[in-house]
């Protein structure tokens, strides 16, 4: 009952994104915010780039400057003191450590929901001090009644993994609404509508010391501001979901509750999708949950890229009808795409 | 300029406090909340118990029963199967993780500030199951103008190190407000006052990957509700703050700012006391931070106990006049308190 894949998968790849300065490479476009504007389907990319080596005695490192909105290379020559080397994901110099890709946010329009035209240039750079190492795995949720988008991201930086949140009316002006969690958190999804007056939200805390990376739920009175904090979602040992769970796309609000698709890596480190479903009056309140994944890493780009055997949404557009438009990144590589039904995921629920 | 030490330090020990249940030993008496009320100087300790060893043939657990708000024993047969003995800090049996001590809040009390009368019972144990390994290192934040009083508190389960609240008139009953930071989160202090209109709160998350064990400041509308994050303080490595920091005492208002008393750990694992000054309008702002520290652990039962060269404190109590009165945990043990002047704690930040 996998969902039926787009036959012309992957829909995006690294080589349809124009770097966003010289001297870097695109190695990623994955992991897209989706969410269906009008007669459009957006997707927010997070496209990922490292500098392109091109003179053998220097190394080129990718870096942010938040001040002035810019993603540049900077090249060190290999012979400088203190340089290391090291770490291949990462490279400390002059007491500041780089990492080795850097990923922003880009646009990318379609009419028909398979065939996107990405934009020239990014849409959303690193902007604050919470950003310096990138802005990465976008959630949109499109709050009606407020006709308004919010975009939820992961903040890399020095200062540690969060997640900020921003909002959009048109897609052109977005504004910062600030850290909404502190590290380690990832994987947000704001639900699209409120609960009892209040919002809602997925989260996924992660710690170093007792407890494991679940799922929680906290609530909002005005998006900035999160608290009643809920346990909702445990790992499974031994489970497609055995080691860690995070939200994927923002919950879909269904006749039987709050459905949400989110994903689960097992102890070989392979990500699948699943869905458990919400009370909706009480979304701490779990009434289902897939047994077996709604969808796995079968196929060629999703077994091989950047991190093999993995496919991960962060956006799923519901319509027309029955159907479930999953957009999901493959291999921590490209963008991907495949059709199921509200029907389908139901049944994974039984 | 250390601050002056009570002579009759430590001034409750372990021993000074009755067990919550038969069967127990309480081992540590520890990091109390402080708060002046009225006539009368209130602690809210940390107490820690152990299970008492008196049946060769078995091990004793000390367990929360978080429905039912009972600390009790229980005895496993030390040839169950399934019983992993291996790690001294815990003990694994029937699926389950119990910790070697479990801690509760014990309300003592007292006239002149040096010598309490500790309840025979315990104020405030586990009643839910974020809390179930226990409740750590209370804060108490008294808002004048509301006249009521915050308990912050660290909830600590198998789910994680998390951060709850709780609010009380009278210290008879408590009303908890919820988890209101995932783990891992601990050193939480509420301002006693608002900012600009905002409840502002001292809290140290801590991560896996990137970031470090900092100081951040947190706002909020309703005190349930937490966001608008900002990092605030890093640890200063090679310094007596270079591994970790964490708030103190709920910060205090003071003419040129609010001063925070915070603690910070070195590369030997002790910690100690230092002073931050925050601007008065804007507390995201670091005004001045103590070179030196304002306390270090020198005394016998500061370096000698559970967890050695430790001075932490989760209350300070201000007044009369210029008199800083420093109540701290000595060694994750006893409670010492220590008196010092604001003048002093100022000139460390010069």
């Amino acid at each position: 009952m996998e969902p039926v894949r787009y036959p012309g998968n992957p829909i995006i790849r690294p080589e349809d994104v124009p770097p966003s300065a010289d001297g870097l490479e695109v190695v990623g476009a994955f992991n897209a915010g989706a969410v269906q504007v009008g007669e459009e389907t957006f997707l927010l990319l997070r496209v990922a780039e490292a500098a392109r080596c091109t003179d053998p005695d220097t190394v080129p490192i990718v870096t942010a400057d938040p001040d002035r909105g810019e993603i540049r290379v900077v090249s060190i020559p290999k012979n400088s003191p203190g340089l290391d080397l090291s770490d291949p994901r990462q490279v400390i110099y002059g007491g500041h450590r780089y990492l080795s890709s850097l990923s922003h946010l880009r646009l990318a329009r379609s009419r028909d929901g398979y065939h996107f035209q990405v934009d020239a240039r990014p849409t959303i750079v690193p902007r604050s001090r919470y950003e310096t190492y990138g802005i990465e795995d976008p959630r949109i949720t499109y709050l009606a009644e407020e006709d308004r988008y919010l975009i939820t991201y992961t903040a890399v930086s020095n200062l540690g993994i969060a997640v900020g949140l921003m909002e959009t009316r048109d897609f052109v002006d977005f504004r910062r609404l600030g850290i909404i969690f502190t590290p380690d958190n990832k994987d947000v999804a704001v639900f699209p509508g409120t609960v009892q007056g209040h919002y809602a939200v997925l989260h996924r805390p992660s710690s170093s010391h007792l407890g494991s990376p679940d799922i929680w739920i906290a609530f909002s009175d005005n998006l900035q501001y999160w608290g009643n904090n809920h346990h909702l979602l445990g790992r499974r040992p031994g489970m497609w979901d055995g080691i860690r769970v995070g939200a994927g796309a923002p919950p879909l609000l269904t006749p039987e509750g709050w459905l949400e698709i989110y994903h689960g890596a097992n102890e070989d480190n392979s990500y699948f999708l699943g869905a458990v479903l919400l009370d909706r009056q009480d979304p701490t309140r779990v009434l289902a949950r897939s047994q077996d994944p709604v969808m796995s890493p079968i196929m060629g780009y999703e077994r091989t890229g950047f991190f093999n055997n993995t496919v991960f949404t962060c956006g799923v557009v519901p319509g027309p009808g029955e159907q479930l438009r999953i957009y999901y990144g493959a291999a921590d590589k490209v963008t991907a795409v495949a059709d199921t039904t509200l029907g389908a995921v139901m049944d994974s629920l039984r």
